[in-house]
């Protein structure tokens, strides 16, 4: 996706240990005609696939997956990252490591809003080492529906997480795929 | 905004403390085309509003934030609730108090995305006791900017956040108004 592209090799920053800093249009200021055009084009490329709800993770993952969810018309949910006060019932939870951060936490969805035997398409803003999206099959899974597409603004493909998901079968569609870096200049696959 | 509060009455609930749980459409699952109307609602309110930039917390205020910006063309900036990874450089910081989770916690925004002089309106899902608010205040003002506006999804009429931040003349646009709870009974102002 050339708009994506253009953005993150006029802002994005790389920095020690894979990281890459694109917090001007994506993950603590958001470029919301940028989210438009990422959710175009999650919609072309999701054309054909069945989907009753969008998942994705709390906070930078939102924005990409309300967008599309508003253009597929289904519903999307965030999973949280601390078990919600407000929250009563049944939950499934997920164990995630952050690389970045460097620690566990748990992700948490009520039973309320997945449901047995529909079709979910996870979205989010990063694929590393694929943690977050294995966390969120897994609670998928859990609830007895099916995990039809992944979307990923930014895949590292110098990471291992977007081969490993393909492997499992799974249809992972990365708007952006940093093949690798060198200094600081970021090289697309 | 009455399609708002169709829905809060019909899928809200009324919790202990005065919580209310909105977590099918606003907090947890979103409405993507509730949250789409929620958008055009704030434009609608701040016609003739100078916006060089929204402001809002992780991680529910992001949707209808972004939304908005997106009809606005201006970017969203969403406070985080810890400090990034990712961030160098310098920060703005604010505490504030959840009375749902009875906790304190600080939430921070770089220096990069608010700057001197820029018009900025808050748009956040809940307004309570004001204390997000108050905290994204006192951040824009840190920034040398000013507030124009405060867009709240929800307003707590039983709670003092609201008369407080109008006495002290923010323009608070609130799209529902809850004036109280008579057990489970949800009523508009």
């Amino acid at each position: 996706m050339d708009l994506l592209k253009k953005q993150i090799l006029a802002e994005g920053r790389a920095l020690a240990g894979g990281i890459i800093r694109v917090d001007s249009f994506l993950n603590h200021q958001v470029d919301p005609v940028l989210i438009d055009a990422i959710a175009e084009e999650f919609c072309r490329r999701f054309t054909g696939i069945e989907c009753d709800r969008i998942l994705t993770v709390e906070a930078s993952g939102i924005a990409p997956a309300v967008m599309t969810a508003l253009k597929l018309k289904v519903p999307a949910v965030f999973a949280k990252k601390s078990r919600p006060s407000t929250s009563s019932g049944k939950v499934y939870t997920a164990k995630v490591h952050s690389f970045t951060k460097q620690k566990d936490y748990d992700i948490t969805v009520s039973a309320d809003f997945i449901r047995q035997g529909e079709r979910v398409i996870i979205i989010d803003d990063f694929l590393a080492h694929g943690s977050a999206s294995t966390g969120l099959i897994d609670i998928i899974h859990h609830a007895g529906a099916e995990v039809t597409a992944i979307g990923i603004v930014i895949e590292k493909g110098f990471q291992d997480g977007g081969r490993i998901l393909r492997e499992k079968g799974y249809r992972v569609e990365s708007l952006a795929i940093i093949e690798n870096i060198e200094g600081n200049t970021i090289q697309f696959r």
